[in-house]
């Protein structure tokens, strides 16, 4: 069998002739990001052979260059015999603008709810008379009967794993104990059911979690159920990430033999490790966590599940449930107390998930009497538009560009990526900001959409995108893939490797996302019946969309153009919903509902959204007059 | 570290020092037999220490004569240097009287059951319309969409086993599926619960068991869902024997560390085992097992569930629940559909247990105008007075006497055991039967009724149990333990080792057995003001009950004097109640009346006992006029 050597590693793996790399690094245990999960689509697992006979399936996203300095996509490459590899640094998963850094900025329900009155989780605290000859009754009758008498709790039912501990506790404890209790479960209808049995008085250690399962980042809340407030916050990257950027990739990653298993795994290693790091923080045992509730799209949530995602990536794109039941912590491996109930929110259908549902239940789009189109741009760019009385839904497939991927110089929205820029209408030299100042690395969401505007406002490139080649600048240039524009020069950046550039090729993806999203506008509008312009509020959803620059967005088409202040930005409320549900009841009742009521527009057999989507293949759109506001901009800048 | 080499298994273990003979034995994987639990009582566990030193903790069962040829108790003897152990033959655990004998003969309802109105389980073929982009509806929402239309059921829920499944069988089964579906659960009260989705349509293929979880042997019918009839049965002894022959020392067994563990998977193992072989005799899957119902004595309840047993055997005698909630198959290890429901019978408390309810139910005691006298003369010996309107209840720990445990030589009723004995007026000979026509080996619970009262009958022994040692037989002796009978000579035995003897110590110990129980029906009888008299009818459970000769129970005393056609044996009732439990819901209702209306009487508090007892404590009793059939015998033989 060939041996494969992994430097700088320095470790060396035998394996099967026409093993791909990637595996064999997967063998060695070396880490390699697949953000495609495999399909050699993204080219971001390039690796160097160094020795050795490999064979390419697919060199598509190597350069020339590339290929002569012996580059590979590991992913696409077989071994044929003992080959020496070189893997380059992998892009650092780098916490940055996630929730953490608010843990002290308190998250508030966004409006108010009745959080007291028929809560799920009840502690009681019990002194109980032990029991003799004369009064026999058994342990878990006679704790029945405490609860009965002394709190009114007519039933009860209990799983074995209290009732291999009750004995020893009860006694252990002196009789004096505190029941945690299960009051309802929506989807059993079980009379209250005894989650745990703890020595003393701990009624007031009583917590939940409730938890948002992005397809890029997952973020917890911890809530003290007592007084129904997050006490903490901690976020992180999916893990699932190594196995594939968006869904799509996931799924197809989740095809090979163990590999549901493995991306189950991984996200339940996420939400464990971020529930570790937040009891360590509030000195709280995961044991006193008891509850979970879960938003996140329909796929992450069939993943946290195990549920088996492929249906959902093919025609006519099927999920297995739409409301999943609830199921016990331990059921999933989740490091809460094993008993614990863990819901998963509701969603629509397989591009329309829990995340967006709870979206409109915390936006409050469900509730109020405003057309209001509620957006979240992420991977997918879901939107809902409607009211308290109704909803329509689309997910328009917008692709992760506006994330940084499948763009040259794109990243994510870490340390050293660029989130803001400007370009002089005169010279043409650009000037950006960073997060976290750092020398540039390379472009996130809010970088691209600023600079797209930027480049169609100063007339680097034109209303279809193409780049104006004849400027009197060096930035503008043709490169390996085309023209392009130099954002920042090698020497500025932090590895002092390659120009940070965007390519025709990238402003054609970005163009066809943003028509994308527009055009799910649009059709959703035209499906109802109203205007663009009858929209009363857009509230925009998800991290990502924290950050826009809304009279860039707006100039870029990728938002419709109208007042600045109809726009609100509401950060996660994904899992402002989940939390939501945490604490209350008639919540969990609504976000159902929400989930029942809300229309799905299947986009892709709709001929109003190919329409759209054609005429909106412009910067800022084929009708002009729709964008007054940049109609009036332009008119201003080229009439000096 | 000290070695032991075991003969003739020829095996050698490293131990530390100071480990009993019984844990090498263990370590070493050589079966030895501690039907006390390891507590030096009953002698059984005799191994021969043939070269090394050992110390005795105790060598109360062994003669001088023992202790000098190097015999030891393996439970009570600590390794102190190298040793050789040599183990005697383990007493074969011979299958002989326990129902599979019966497998012809056809176990029906006992009466008429509603089983079809209300089943709990059911499976439902469907063809189902694929899904499509213009009816995009989930698998999971579909298959209950099918379901509500087909078959009216409004709703349904499923586990994460099932849904895990879902979309693979629907789509490879092409939208053809059987769905079985648990109907109601009584304790959860959840609605219908998805078991099982299987390819094509299995509805013909619908099992459930009922168990017998006895401190001796378990049986287990299986159970055609779709006609509510046994199919086949198979029983065996339960594995936990080598822990422990009564619940008592398999409680004490269960404070080892790891011992509780070990007491619940011997007893699965045995329902396991019973399963599997009957599943291939039948051939069908354990697989289309989807409901299984258990009756068992409160310790043997608790032991299979896993559930702390200790508080029951020490005062007040507190079990950890007197009615289990269900818990599914895969939670406890029974191979059957991971997903079906195992339902335990409730119980009284302590000392009466699921058997007993199961009992009352199957012998009709709970239905019937009689007043009715119900028992079940096992290791316990629990009892029953009442009839429709009420029923007391008692349980006089007669000990394993009646099952041959305790008695010099006794043993259990296998191939081998001396059945029934016949003793001679004149010349006191004795002649027997012997279960299998075998030479015999010992004595079982009925060989050893028919023994007594043949003594007592013939003057061998008077009321009190003392044996007349003037009588011109060689058969009255002084043995190494006092007077005792010889049954069978050594030559007529099949080991030609030992005599076959009854020691006035058996006798005694029989004599307390009988007393306790006697007394326990005078108990209950004066508890509610009742004369033995007017019990209508004694309706006898257990195997046991099924071979005892009614005559000569009588003449002992340990049955009250009545007509003989008073007398009902009805086998296995425990069995049977499950069975019933199994197929109509309306006797698991039943059952739990039972459990509810049946008044415990603790007799160890209870002083009229005391005294009963104390008048019962001869043959037949102090009081001879109330065996007026005895006292009539006795006048004809003693007036020639």
């Amino acid at each position: 069998m060939p041996k494969v050597h992994i430097k700088p590693q320095d470790v060396t793996v035998e394996v099967e002739k026409e093993t791909t790399i990637a595996d064999a690094l997967e063998i060695a245990g070396v880490k390699i990001l697949l953000p495609c999960g495999g399909q050699g689509r993204c080219g971001r697992c390039k690796v160097v052979v160094e020795k050795g006979e490999v064979r390419h399936r697919s060199v598509a996203r190597l350069s020339p260059t590339e290929l002569k300095q012996g580059y590979a996509l590991a992913c696409q490459t077989l071994v044929e015999s003992d080959v020496v590899i070189f893997v380059p640094p992998q892009e650092e998963l780098i916490k940055h603008r996630l929730p953490t850094e608010k843990v002290a900025e308190r998250i508030a329900l966004p409006f108010p709810c009745d959080t007291v009155s028929n809560p799920y989780i009840k502690a009681f605290y019990l002194e109980i008379t032990p029991p003799s000859l004369a009064d026999n009754t058994t342990d878990f009758e006679r704790l029945k009967r405490e609860l009965s008498l002394q709190y009114h709790l007519p039933e009860l039912i209990a799983d074995l794993p209290v009732l291999k501990k009750l004995a020893r506790v009860l006694r252990e404890a002196e009789w004096k104990v505190t029941a945690v209790v299960e009051m309802h479960n929506w989807a059993r209808k079980e009379p209250p059911r005894l989650i745990d049995l703890k020595p003393g008085n701990t009624t007031g250690k009583l917590y939940g979690v409730a938890v948002d399962i992005g397809t890029t980042s997952v973020v917890v809340y911890l809530v003290d159920l007592n007084t129904a407030q997050v006490v903490d916050i901690a976020a992180e990257y999916n893990k699932q990430i190594s196995c594939g950027e968006d869904i799509i990739s996931r799924i197809v990653y989740a095809r090979k033999p163990g590999g549901l298993e493995h991306l189950q795994r991984l996200v339940v290693q996420t939400i464990n490790e971020l529930i570790a790091q937040i009891c360590h923080r509030q000195n709280i045992s995961p044991d006193e966590i008891y509850m979970m509730t879960a938003a996140g799209n329909t796929t992450m949530i069939h993943l946290f599940l195990g549920l088996w995602p492929e249906p959902i990536r093919l025609e006519p794109y099927i999920p297995t449930i739409r409301h999943p039941l609830p199921v016990k912590a331990s059921e999933i491996g989740v490091d809460i107390n094993p008993e614990a109930t863990v819901d998963c929110l509701p969603g629509v259908g397989s591009y329309v998930g829990a995340d967006i549902t709870a979206g409109v239940l915390s936006s409050g789009t469900f509730s109020t009497d405003k057309l209001t189109l509620f957006m979240d741009i992420g991977t997918n760019g879901e939107m809902v538009l409607g009211n308290f009385d109704w909803l329509i839904s689309c997910a328009c497939s917008a692709g992760p560009a506006f994330e940084g991927a499948g763009v040259e110089s794109g990243m994510r929205a870490t340390a050293g990526a660029i989130e803001e820029v400007w370009i002089s209408a005169k010279n043409y030299e650009a000037t950006w900001r960073t997060i976290g100042d750092l020398p540039p690395e390379g472009l996130c969401g809010s970088g691209i959409i600023s600079l797209l505007a930027e480049m169609f406002i100063t007339g680097v490139m034109d209303k279809s995108g193409r780049i104006n080649l004849s400027l009197p600048t060096k930035r503008v240039r043709v490169g390996p893939h085309g023209p392009e524009y130099v954002v920042a020069w090698k020497e500025e950046t932090r590895h002092k490797e390659k120009d940070i550039v965007i390519t025709e090729v990238d402003i054609s993806n970005l163009l066809r996302a943003k028509a994308a999203i527009y055009a799910g506008f649009r059709t959703l509008a035209r499906a109802v019946g109203v205007q663009i312009a009858d929209v009363e509020q857009v509230l925009i959803g998800g991290a990502f969309g924290k950050y826009i620059n809304v009279e860039k967005a707006i100039q870029i088409g990728l938002l419709p153009d109208m007042p600045w202040d109809r726009f609100k930005f509401l950060g996660n409320t994904s899992a402002l919903g989940a939390y939501m549900c945490l604490v209350c009841p008639d919540m969990r009742e609504k976000v159902v509902e929400i989930a029942e009521k809300m229309t799905y527009l299947e986009l892709s057999a709709d001929n109003t959204f190919t329409e759209e989507f054609t005429s909106a293949l412009f910067f800022p759109h084929t009708d002009l007059d729709a964008f007054p506001s940049v109609k009036k901009l332009l008119k201003s800048l080229r009439t000096p």
